[in-house]
């Protein structure tokens, strides 16, 4: 038996998510469906980490068991010709036996992109389109605020008794997409394209769309970034604002030692 | 009786193209529809050009004649509410009566992107996926040949006689995506999203889709750059090599006075 780590692509938009669910279209089954039909063994698919019903993936990892003598050289292509058109495999490699790709990930990247525009998208909809102005050196106060470790429960949309939602943000960027507006710009008024950069080792249940919503009504003037801190403090999600749509998340990549 | 200018966004994936055909779904269709639904009385659309199928457009013209009382400002919103999620109005403007979408446009830009990857695309599906390494220098070279005046025959794939082919290229460069690759690369051997940009007044028929075709086989070494200029000269389309994919076709804008 050999482990195979695979670098994971999809669009999110028609998914139910990464995890398998009774009723819904899941990455997973897409891709356990498609090592089992070619190493002709069930096969089972660990992943990284789930992703929700929406959000996209530019660099999913997750790791299977295969006894098939196929090369693994070979993998990318046969399985990026029985997938659908909006899952594909980017890589694969062998690994040892005992890698896990949930507790070995080091550091993930997830981005977030917000669209400020004055009418729905029609081609780039893995966004969230925000048709006010953003206040962006507000924002990035506020994103300054979150760096480091943290109780980030008020940042949870799962509420546990007794669960350690303690987590580290390593970095927390806004950056303006290079075709749609300049890097300084402090205040979006007239349309471009942000993107929310988000790196650390693991994230509570929607907590990087739950930073998203806390940036826009920092950068809408809800919250004053000033106010950040107590709202951590707080440790309760209701502090915090709104959850920001699925459909501008995307985890970039999962990096391992 | 007004006449309105919409500028038109779609992502033409899953479209027949721009034009109403008998059994598909078209961008005009929808339009139309959508415009006969907000001003209850029957409403033809005119186009500044058709897409074919498969074919993406960002700025797209279009207008048409109502009578309704509908403010201006507010079709974006009402139209945007009732169309589907990949074509959106993006802006609508009054414009004279006479004002023709197709006959008045003084310039368009089309963009082509290609990939140079070796797993094909599930998030950006928008692109031509190229695995094979490209000299892009040669390609610069040929796709300088196509500037200015000449008879492009060769790259019309609609060949009726006693037709002027003749058409004018203002500029045709080729950009590599910012996050993907720097600028001044030569060839693309370790992947990247490069834009091929071309701008004249009109196209033939899948001229853009050629000329991004001719390229890409300069690009791997099937002709040389030098040979362009014969490649024209000849007015023989079987002499051009291959037409591109619709996918990575994009009508940018259209300009008028």
């Amino acid at each position: 038996m050999r482990s195979l780590k695979f670098t994971i692509e999809y669009d999110g938009t028609n998914f139910c998510g990464w995890q398998i669910q009774p009723n819904g279209r899941s990455v997973q089954a897409e891709i356990e469906r498609v090592l089992t039909r070619l190493t002709g063994a069930p096969t089972r698919l660990y992943g990284a980490g789930r992703t929700d019903a929406g959000v996209h993936a530019r660099g999913q990892v997750a790791v299977a068991r295969v006894a098939s003598p196929i090369p693994t050289a070979n993998f990318v292509a046969a399985m990026n010709g029985l997938l659908p058109d909006d899952v594909a495999v980017r890589a694969v490699a062998e690994v040892p036996e005992n890698f896990n790709p949930r507790h070995d990930a080091k550091r993930k990247l997830y981005r977030y992109t917000l669209w400020h525009s004055p009418s729905r998208p029609a081609l780039d909809r893995r966004v969230w389109r925000v048709p006010y102005p953003l206040d962006c050196a507000a924002m990035r106060g506020a994103a300054a605020a979150l760096l480091g470790e943290h109780d980030f429960t008020s940042l949870s949309n799962q509420q546990r008794a007794g669960e350690n939602n303690v987590r580290t943000i390593d970095r927390c960027d806004l950056i303006f997409a290079a075709d749609y507006a300049p890097f300084d710009r402090d205040v979006t008024t007239s349309g471009g394209k942000i993107f929310m950069e988000v790196e650390g080792r693991s994230f509570l249940y929607n907590m990087v769309r739950n930073i998203a919503g806390l940036l826009v009504d920092v950068g809408r003037g809800r919250f004053a970034a000033a106010a950040v801190p107590a709202i951590i403090a707080a440790k309760a999600r209701a502090r915090a604002g709104q959850s920001a749509p699925a459909a501008g998340l995307c985890l970039e990549w999962v990096k391992y030692d």
